[in-house]
């Protein structure tokens, strides 16, 4: 932590300062420089973090030194973490997770021709929302348990691994039961009940970036999930929200590099939320592999037109299995499998 | 709706949107100019809202027409919604209501010393949360049901009207028993099961403006609460995330105006989540009334080098009996009272 | 200039550096901390701020101390710089200085109808435009030359400080012949070779913020006018881009305070652009001299249906006028004078 | 143009507003539905888009359907655009187009021993400022005429086009006689004097996408250098401003397919102005080509620890040389040529 002081800084104050961080057991360096004071305080920040250092009079600003997440830095911990979604299937390695399906679980029968069809294409593991969050109370709101079930019978009869999203700390007990990964989706990325939740189980999760979310706070949530004690943390970029409304949202390419060298955990991303429009979903897929995601997770839907959720951003059966011919090429361009 | 076609659309494609539009039991207005056709359904949106249109072969894109809310809206209610928040203290009218207290509840004495002050200001809420949602699950994270009582106690005692957030559809019964006001955070502004579970109480909620929501979300968000039952609602403005780092966030002042428009709930503005530095919450808070918000929500910490969270953004005593002077004066001159 | 070395940094590696250092004229002041090791350099940043310290082998980052701005700071002058725009009207005193007019110049009596309508209600500025930075090509771009002698002529007559924007530095020199105060719109405000052309006059200059810009780009765009011997800046607030759609820009109203803060010179706003919708300007005005604002510009024009450009928020006169009526009763609370 | 009336609309406006409409030539089409009427303009809409009908009494919103812009579209010219740069270097088509060099020339060495790296590695254009737009007044500002001869007879030398920023319409001429593709830089994407200059040469332009622009601003402002008749212009991807600060910007991927459907023109990244950090530039190039771009523009310096702007973002010469390998098998996998 660097405390910089103000230009008009009394001694009284400096050693105000410095007393605070003494009793904090933390050892102050000072350094008088010709247009400023600052002290350093190198240590254990998380003890200065929750201490209000800029209001102490005489205090310019104070910027910390160390990230705020440990568990989940590469510093904690130096080889990517390969996380087990059940069968074989295995998330951080070397082979790319293609997981796919509608957006929302609408029924039985499109459920499962949908989970045919992304089976056939090569795709692990079935998505489906049995929770939905709807900005308007008067859409969809999903079929709760019933569709839970539809998942699990489908998923184990074609051998697919399935995710879906839990959105209340309630109902975590009841979807770990059915599926085997829970997602926490970008609007409970701070629902820090949910994720407390979550950690005292040991389900792999698939945790979305927020809407507005730094990378630091995102890395921040999955920390929540691992001091709980839930290793299995996968991190979902689906974009952000930016000035830009040509796209739903706005993907952050970047997000997949800068997680890789901050973090040992698996990033994926989901083309479809952010991009809004299934045309762009292909372009959008094939970035994201090479820029080095260990996985996608993508919109399909047998029949978009009578689809009853983001029906706009899902691709049909054939476009979905064109991609994943281009996918495999790409990845072994890059020293990948799928 | 409008409907936009592609220039290349087919006869056959047109006819198959109509026919659809038609099977919905809407009825479509066909006009071909010279560089597009469309087709405006003026009607029931709600039902064209969760048909995918844009998905249907010919279409190039879908303009809703009507807003997606209905209740919280001034089309479905002229006049200003007055809410009654226990006592005599009613928002909404001429009465610009100030609440004001400590960021988290850190114990009896902090508390019940910040009370005493703002209530010599001439505030009539006070604010503390027991239960706090943060970033780092290193932090703080508030005294619960023991806060809770605190609260209550302090408020019963002082004569003040109390509101504290609520993070959790678990908590909803619990604190309504210890509070006056149920505040929904930012971070949980879409937590829909919040949101429902909170519409089927009659309590007011102070449902603050999520970090990087529209105003559109915002009101669909309250109009979740309304259409639970729930009318009490009281929207809060704190910031929206933007680009600009020198403030925590970008007070979005232009939402006050904007609300009053739409909307027949009172709106109320909290400068300190906003600016994040007490230095700036009395300009901010004079904004906001002349803006015409109709209260504001303001930390006041009697020690802010102690405070346990947001030191950096309380006020201590003096500066808010300095600034409430200095918004009396305002608010008369603004035709209003304080 | 703090530079926070990896954790895995080189005795050789950390040696290399504070020779650069010292090479460069500086003291550099080695901390050791159980976690990182940080090297502080308090000097004149300058030095280093050229010399890209993060590529340098064992560094993890570096963090400057110092603003990057001199002559617009506070601490380079602290009394509010109070700028003559000729005639009798300064800016940045007591007096709030108001400046108003339709957006584009479209011909003489349109001019000289709004102008005598602003007088009227006790704008003391006109301001028009000649040259119209217009997003589409085939839209009108103002009437040049022409434009600025019916400004010229009609503010001698009506015995009001002109004001108008200059988009091209070739034009420096003809604009100033015209108008009394140059404007930098927000899309020059990062026109380095624009803001060095008017540095060399001693013209009073409306630097509009930039649609993207943080306060401290927007002060250093000040700073460049500074150096190049100007001192008569006033800043001008005009939105930003966000996410928000309602308004065309976000009114970053807190940017009024932070200015305040940080430099000397006055600042106003223009809620006019802000908006984008002339309903919200009064709300907005309002909220400009509550924060702080030494001074508003608005558009008006007489016939706001027949306007060539950003009709939509324009005020109509007699809006104008009572809206002057309620900016003269906030001043007067707000201990100012209009 | 969809013209939507408020549900208070009387006859007296709604014909007003019809009248208007005629007036201009067009042909309106009314549509009474049950929550609202709409007036639909199907023509040409540039007429209508200088009409501020939002302020006709009754008016609630007035939704453009037409894209303001025409040349730059796909509708206007199907086939994609193949820009010959001189030599035989063609950007557009199924050949990858690889620009490097540094960030601004510093002196003819280290541009000479840049540039002798950059084509060994396979790289076809030389990049290199002469002209440095600087956030601040006391940084290197390049070398001006003196840069521009280095650079022409470098690339003449090894054979290498070259392309360099124009920050000035006085300097069109000037940098036109020694680059063959001027750049326009993303503070100057609306600075429209420049574009209309530039308009009126035949010279291959590279337009930077501004760092707050919508996609249909950009392409806007590709529609006045087309306008002017000059169609060989190149847009680049540099990175949008967000709220995410760990990279200097937040690269927009999707412009890349989205630019791709809008419109005929080429498109490129600028992968190191994007991410500010050089380890991040291979996963955003190879991203980039993955997302379907005509090309690149990377910073190459010989050594970073020297540069005088922007070393922090430059690849040195080895870094680049495998970077080119890796983007040689992609662009295989992709079905492009490198």
């Amino acid at each position: 932590m660097i405390i910089v002081l103000r230009p008009d800084a009394t001694q009284d104050q400096i050693s105000h300062i410095i007393e605070k961080v003494k009793k904090l057991g933390l050892k102050p360096h000072l350094s008088k420089g010709v247009e400023r004071t600052i002290i350093g305080v190198i240590g254990p920040e998380d003890i200065l973090r929750v201490t209000p250092l800029e209001v102490f009079p005489g205090v310019e600003k104070v910027m910390p030194v160390l990230a705020p997440y440990k568990l989940v830095s590469r510093e904690f911990k130096r080889e990517d973490s390969i996380i087990d979604l059940g069968g074989d299937v295995k998330i951080g390695g070397r082979e790319i997770i293609i997981m796919a399906g509608p957006c929302a679980i609408e029924n039985f029968d499109v459920l499962f021709r949908a989970a045919q069809e992304i089976k056939k294409a090569g795709a692990r593991v079935l998505r489906g929302g049995a929770f939905k969050p709807r900005t308007s109370p008067y859409t969809f709101q999903g079929l709760g348990e019933e569709g839970l079930k539809y998942l699990k019978q489908i998923g184990e009869e074609l051998g697919l691994v399935t995710v879906t999203e839990v959105m209340d700390p309630r109902d975590v007990e009841l979807v770990s039961r059915y599926a085997d990964v829970l997602q926490i989706g970008c609007r409970n990325m701070q629902n820090f009940n949910l994720l407390r939740e979550i950690g005292m189980t040991q389900k792999p999760v698939l945790l979305k970036r927020g809407m507005s979310s730094t990378i630091k706070e995102w890395l921040m949530s999955a920390e929540y999930i691992l001091a709980g004690g839930n290793f299995n943390v996968i991190l979902c970029e689906r974009g952000i929200r930016t000035f830009e409304d040509f796209t739903r949202n706005t993907l952050d390419i970047s997000s997949v590099p800068v997680i890789e060298q901050l973090s040992h955990l698996p990033v994926i991303v989901d083309p479809s939320h952010a991009a809004g429009k299934w045309g762009l979903v292909p372009a959008l897929s094939k970035a994201a592999l090479a820029a080095g995601a260990d996985g996608l997770i993508i919109e399909v839907h047998p029949n978009p037109e009578e689809a009853l959720s983001d029906g706009i951003q899902s691709l049909v059966p054939q476009k979905f299995y064109d991609l994943m011919q281009d996918l495999r090429s790409l990845a072994k361009a890059l020293g990948r499998e799928l």
